[in-house]
């Protein structure tokens, strides 16, 4: 199995500005302990970050074809991208939202995002834990899910 | 006569992907199809999509220095960019904007764009038949148009 | 096939008053181009205007009778009738929306109308070629569906 | 004792079309139950549907003149008619609102009448049962009154 | 001069119904007054009420080929008719708006009309006085416009 | 047959408090002749008030198991408990909510509740006579359900 | 009897500036035309003018002692001052609201004015010619109100 | 280590129904999965229901004496219970909020909570396992804390 | 003379949680402030407190029966319990509202209570001080009504 | 101790106008009234009233520089005044916000005031008693803090 | 040239109160610096301040007659004098709006004011800088105008 | 010291667009104009424009690596890009932002942007002199602020 882990806008900095907010790792250390994860699982990760709306679509056009899940921390995005969110329906994957900072405690217009509506479900507020809670509970519904069409 | 036929974001997975959304047809036989109309009537087309707002915003730029129209299907952009609006308001063409579904249907973000009011008119919800329902009205606007000029 | 063309309230003034937003065809002449369009599709029109809003309404539920589709400008009505909008949603016939000035242009209450929703498709802001468009449009999409009755 | 029974715009269609929403009950099949439950209680009815919001208006000032109470089904008028609301207002008659559907379960704009605060009260939801209902209610409410007016 | 004094729905009932709200005078009455006050200035005046939207809509419609302004009680009208709004905007006719009761004491929807921008100015809370103030405003206004016209 | 016949806060007050508003029957006149109603229709109630949002929420519960319809008047819970809607969508019994006083002519935050658009349909505005319109529904829907599970 | 004119702030400069909006009178003007008016009634007028909300105030607070009745132009202070209000609720004389421009035409926040529903009425639109029918129609309603109280 | 797992209204019935949206294990079931989790962590639990919001507030008040975090699933009350909200704000523990159902796919009114923004964090939509994955956080939440604490 | 000191959820924890807030007084302490207090004035108090709305309504009827005012801090639940309200409307006792904190400079959607209005006053931000406040002001109105009913 | 008194727009009108709303008590008796309970705490009153909202701000500020607290009873300026609101932020003293009326029952606009969170608390409802309750708050507020300040 | 420097309430006292947030120069001070800066173009100011909302239209009224344009700094009237916005309107000159704090970091109600849309422009958030860059873009605006004037 | 000069989407039209709104001055000009003024206070400018959204975030976290300052004209991406606003609030920088155009006169959307409340201060309306304003602006705030680090 394979799964595509997506890093959106200004993610590139994590750990190295604001870590009271964000927390002391790297998006690359984080990305190396879901990799683990994932090999514990004997899945594959594809990880990606961009500030690109039009990049971060385009991966998700590419999961559609070789990946079976997708985690996505679509950050700022999430609460203006309606293209990221049609890429999503388009996609038609599991998919898990994940935010590192409890949108609830922030910005009124970070309340509510275009993304958790089209996902199966979502993980806000534990810092990078979101990550690996998130792929463990992809892991395993993209497993249910795989069973239950090999049992048909 | 030129124009340019612009697709917003995800169109590229036109006939793909959602076919009872979206219709069979793919952007190509779209474009193919437009180019056919539009050689018919001696006019020439230069059909581009791009899932990057900028990519799109500088296409506008581009029309607005060597084309005579716009058919722009914004798709999710439509709902969300100020930017592509802008690039329309200073290109003064004349734009039809289409729609592939009925946004009325859908999700209320959908129910407005800040394209139709600098457009001379919108078609919405005529899947492929859309596009070359803009065309025929941009072609009979633009030879109107540049009729009129040329009496003066 | 037959199909009704149902103009709502002060269409018949069109071409007499307020050329300047709405043209200088009349209604007369409007309905003719449409007749010879229909019959060059062998299909033939009934075109019936109305100030009265339970005039609209019984015209709609005659063509629920004996059409195969509708044209409908439902005008002011259109956002303000729910009851053209029960009409059309009891006929159940492919309806195409029609309006010769872009409302997105014009006062914040002409932004929506209660008719988009249950018509196929919305054709806005070309004047008299948003009849011709439509019934275009029409033509196709009810061809296209007795083609499909036909071959069940 | 005499009352006016009101259907509203469409209310002419009842049992045609769309059964599984409105039911199987005619409009006449409705009326003829009704007056057979007024006639069991010496009463009389007159029973009117229009779609023409001026002839309901009217059919309300002449009830004012000649009858002892209303059961309305306002239909779609009912969320966009302030001039039926003003001949109810005129009229002072015990009222009865009914609707056949449950307005809750539909579109947002079908949530509030702007007859249910002139009248006694409001059954929605029963489908023809709810007319009868209303019906019962009424015969007991203007029974009351004229029993009270009646011992001053 | 010719004036078009225009009653919207249930003003046919004025001065039989609800008078410590409308006042005792009937609309015959206010008709009769008006008429004489026109007279008094050498001007004609056509009074015609209705209940239906479309017969007022057909009113103006008239009387922009047949007179020189309008004073319009457009009643409940007035809060959710567009098409009686579109056929003052058509006539294009100085319009004087009357209401007999001050709709600033009563149901927030009250609150606003659709007629008062496209009046020149709204006389509103005086009872049938509405009307003769009404209808002196007009006479002075119109008079001013013929002069200009004249002296062009 | 079994009912459940559940009354919801300060209703245990009813016939000693405002009975202008509520009417001069207390709760147990209420329930003895829906008694006496179901009784003649060979059905059973069970009669259950309670003020406290967690002991309604279990009657439900317990219906589930045991009834085949609920007539509930949620009275103040109606408007804010979301917890009651959840426990009749666990239910999935047929249920009629029932108000005692007309809701459209109280504060603005009695104009919707929770519960309508999860029951069959609502009777209000009747006093104790909405009680036993809401139980002659619930009897006709309920007979007409178990006769169509017999017949199958 | 004694009435007082109140007009509101920025109205000093009437007739020097903006006349193509407020018209050409100067306050002077105005008043002096007013003051011919009410002496024709034998009618005597206070007219005064501030921007400073206090002393329009205080005016009204005084005239409670010694006029009969208000006509105010509250210009900007009425969309904003609940003092005026206040004061006018405490005075409880016949007020009759009057602006030059029709606010209906403006910005939104001069769509609804603090003063219009603690006055006898509203006139609105009419430039100078605003204040004559005011005063006209103020006359009017004391002098039946002070019959009504020489009757009693 | 010490935890308290609280159920809000109608979780009792978990398994029982609508497994099509909640999934088929009862509370009983998850709670003992918990409970297996826990004590291989060597933490302790202590896993309460109510339907009560009054009980619901006390199993706050008393683990806020004896326990070092909360997971909860407010169900409904998460979206009407400032209580809730407020016994947790006096408790001042690790919370971490679970909803089994994606509250963004279901009615507007469920969208927001009143518990998000006082606790660590949301899990949501995953079913019977956003219980674990939120006390899988919680123990990692607890932990560091109390590292942090025995560090000072 | 008698009177209920009703406290709502989370009240039980004054003093102990939250001192920089609330204040340093238990609700022992405060009681037993507000008995000595009314036993100066020969009154007697009821103190009561519970975290269930239907115990604070049960207690409010109770109250109906057998006193003479009521002072209440509804804490949480006066801005959610219509069932609180409707129980003081019941009641028709002369109710003090009473707040510890300034809700003015807390969350918005503890801007407004749902009892203020039908309290005959409120007293907000002062800590214990706000009780002792309040039942002075209850004595006072509570005196001054009974004075007025033995003149009668 | 100092204390400013400040009495808002129309409060000079108290006693001799609407005494059914606002009491018979004159302000020249409420300030005597408070003039003897400050003497009974060796405290100091300027008791002062305007309409004029600069006047109330330069109180305000002279209060800045003598006083140690400010009783406030803003009148209507409390709902518009954003410069009395700055006035009292840049005073720094504990104020007390005082209504006669309890605003909760009045126009929505009269709901909610600038001052309130700015303010320590409020007293709403009371008549001339919600002056005295404020001023002993404010006694026993400077009290405290003149004495934590003496403790230093 | 002349130029107004209009302050607005509570500016009397910048430097003294609130340094942190108004900077430490007084106001005095501020106007010296402008004045400097002033005689350097050869220009001449007025600065005058008030906290009566009047005097600042009246030194509007009076800039309209002798001066070429203004720098206001409206501080809490920018938010609530539509009288201040209308004196600007009248007055026709060049304007230039200043706030000393960034408004954006600020309460809501702080966002907008009724002075932007009808000056050229505005500077916000630089302290005592923000004045002098507005005198310098009015200097600049001023001179570009005459100098058009004086070509024509 | 050194400053990024940002611009966005469309700005690269400058001067050749609309210059009736936008004026006459291209980008390189203004540029030009703002290296002269940076180099006469020995500072260094990075000029760049884009019209991709990703590529204006990265070009900020580009100056927070090397820049003491940011000038943004965010243009259309100030009102949606919440990944601007990130990118802003990561780099920390003195910003301020610029508008050439008056954006209180232009269309509701373009009243409020996403980066005003994490600036320092904007300046707004001023066309090409806005950037030499905020230039001028940021020096000395760059300048106040290396003075105060120098000194701790």
């Amino acid at each position: 199995m394979r799964f595509l882990i997506l890093h959106g806008p200004n993610l590139n900095l994590l750990g190295k500005r604001e870590p009271q907010i964000y927390g002391h790792s790297t998006l690359k250390e984080i990305d190396a302990e879901l990799q683990a994860l994932a090999a514990a699982h004997n899945a594959e990760l594809r990880c990606f970050q961009s500030n690109f709306e039009g990049a971060l679509v385009e991966a998700i056009q590419q999961a559609a074809e070789d990946c079976d899940g997708i985690v996505i921390n679509p950050a700022a995005y999430g609460h203006t991208s309606i293209a990221l969110r049609d890429a999503l329906l388009a996609a038609q994957l599991p998919t898990v939202e994940v935010h590192l900072s409890n949108l609830a405690k922030r910005e009124p217009f970070r309340r509510q995002t275009l993304i958790s509506d089209v996902a199966v479900g979502s993980i806000v507020g534990f810092g990078a834990l979101s990550y690996s809670l998130a792929l463990t509970a992809l892991l395993q519904i993209a497993t249910a899910q795989s069973t239950r069409s090999g049992e048909q």
